[in-house]
């Protein structure tokens, strides 16, 4: 039984010496035993990713190790919990030892940088799929839902939008832009950093979040919906990063592999419906502008994007006051993919 | 959006009423928001099933969503803690209106029957893969554990075994044996019964527990090796049900279809080696023994096989004090698979 699945678990993750104390028992009995903090509610959360469909074929496996994760912390950071546990359900199509030195390497690597220990998993033969379940803990009561959002709020988003839905159109033509602009937009699709510790910073004072995963328009509108409340947004504030401002201008609005995506203003398309950034966004009570200001000039990346309206829908609105709405509205399995 | 991920999992899914207290916010958010009861530890599963892998192609939605639940049940079962919850990784090939209706309906009916609450999931695209992640509850310090056995421990277990693997062995050619014997088989290998109910009848007196998912030798090992002890096992005493026995006698140990299987014994290969039987394999102090008894007297299916020895090893023996060893030890993913 030299290469079975047992073997394999033990030798790339059942890693001795978690760091918590709240794990009783951890990876190699029938279920794990974990003690949660006395008074506290658990936040759970569970996401896949499947090859092919949230990440592209030649991803490495370090990234895609990176990002199973990620995508489940990023969750939990739109609740604003704290990160604790994360159990793994990997489907491999055949033994491969170097690819899972490598995908163990950058799924723990994130789960130290987030204090998470991994307490168990089941891995399986078939079709590379990797589902991830992660648990973190908030005081009652303070969890961010999304059906916080009241009329006046502000509406924020932490980072820049639209760079991993860019990488993604540009894999297959990586040429077309500069090499360094490339890497980084890459990074930003492959790696992508949960807003955890951005979370927990704004803990007491979000009225609702969300982690915007399939588009900015199609998460902001769930938020909408579950407060039955509409949005304004000011596109000329959507955040862009340089490389993504670099790359569009480079390429311009008529690049053909921009028109396999969008047929209006491609950076406005990009933030607004593409997915896979993984940021969060999320509203403010008004007042509590200033405070958001504090933490931005302390270094925390995140901009006022536009406002709740008490009328239904989501308006988005160009510098000079003219309403934009794009073509497309966001990432939707079932409906077809990012490009 | 109408065939939308989001809808999907509206429809099929996110059911009110879950009549758990503990579940504060269920599905439809970014994370579900859960209450743990007061110093009770959690008790924490995820087991994927694949399709081709774990259950055979032709296996009806219904049954696919019982046996998704049932794996992890079965798990906790093999802890001996009480089920609460579970998250859903469903990932589909294509949106289909009635398999997930079939589906659904498996999955909750055995979510009902053990008052358990579904409060999250993820609903993705690619080929057909379900992971479910399960919780419940124990008293700390009092779950089983494979690392509990001591020398002398009878070593006990519930129901019969090998009628799934049976069942796979001849849904190739299904008119081999009589029909309501095969149907009965069948519904071994695609409705296994956690062993739930059982495993709380046992808290307290159970040293060691796993569940026989990939073969009795094979988990039964585990216990072993964690226990560092060995154990005797008497072949004559393994529970065969009815079904099995008639079809074995019908076929004959020589019959092709077993001896893709076997070239001993088939119906100890099949109880010995064969996966899927999801029964409940425990020791306890022999001075338990007259407990047992009582249980059994009063309906428990489960029946005294062996006993734990100081030696390490796995002895079998049949009725005249002969040993037998299968030449298979067990299902394993990665080393090929049961039939």
């Amino acid at each position: 039984m030299s290469s079975s699945e047992f073997d394999l678990i033990a030798r790339h993750f059942a890693r001795p010496g978690t760091g918590r104390s709240d794990v009783v028992l951890g990876i190699g009995d029938d279920a794990a035993l974990l003690r949660p903090p006395p008074g506290m509610e658990l936040v759970a959360a569970i996401d896949t990713l499947v090859a092919g469909v949230h990440f592209p074929l030649d991803t490495d496996a370090e990234s895609i190790g990176h990002k199973a994760l990620a995508v489940n912390l990023s969750d939990l950071a739109a609740m604003g919990a704290a990160p604790a546990w994360a159990m793994l359900a990997l489907t491999l199509p055949q033994v491969d030892e170097r690819w899972l030195a490598d995908f163990s390497r950058g799924f723990f690597a994130l789960a130290r940088a987030h204090d998470v220990a991994l307490v168990g998993g089941d891995t399986t033969r078939g079709p590379l799929t990797i589902s991830v379940q992660v648990q973190g803990f908030v005081t009652p009561g303070e969890a961010f839902r999304r059906g916080g959002a009241r009329p006046g709020d502000l509406i924020y988003v932490t980072g820049t939008l639209g760079d991993a839905s860019l990488a993604l159109l540009l894999a297959s033509a990586p040429g077309v832009v500069p090499p360094e602009e490339f890497a980084w937009l890459r990074g930003r699709l492959d790696r992508p950093q949960p807003r955890v510790a951005e979370a927990l910073r704004l803990r007491g004072w979000v009225r609702a979040a969300i982690d915007v995963s399939d588009g900015l328009l199609a998460d902001l509108g769930h938020v909408l919906e579950a407060s039955e409340v509409g949005a304004t947004l000011a596109l000329d504030r959507l955040p862009q990063s340089p490389a993504f401002r670099t790359c569009l201008e480079a390429m311009g609005d008529a690049h053909p592999i921009l028109r396999r995506f969008t047929s209006g203003l491609a950076w406005a398309d990009l933030a607004l419906t593409a997915g896979d950034d993984y940021e969060l966004c999320f509203t403010v009570d008004p007042a509590n502008a200033a405070r958001l200001n504090a933490l931005a000039a302390d270094g925390m990346v995140c901009t006022c994007i536009g406002v709740i309206d008490a009328t239904p829908g989501l308006r988005c609105r160009l510098a000079d006051g003219t309403s934009y709405g794009p073509q497309r509205r966001g990432y939707d399995h079932f409906a077809g993919g990012p490009a």
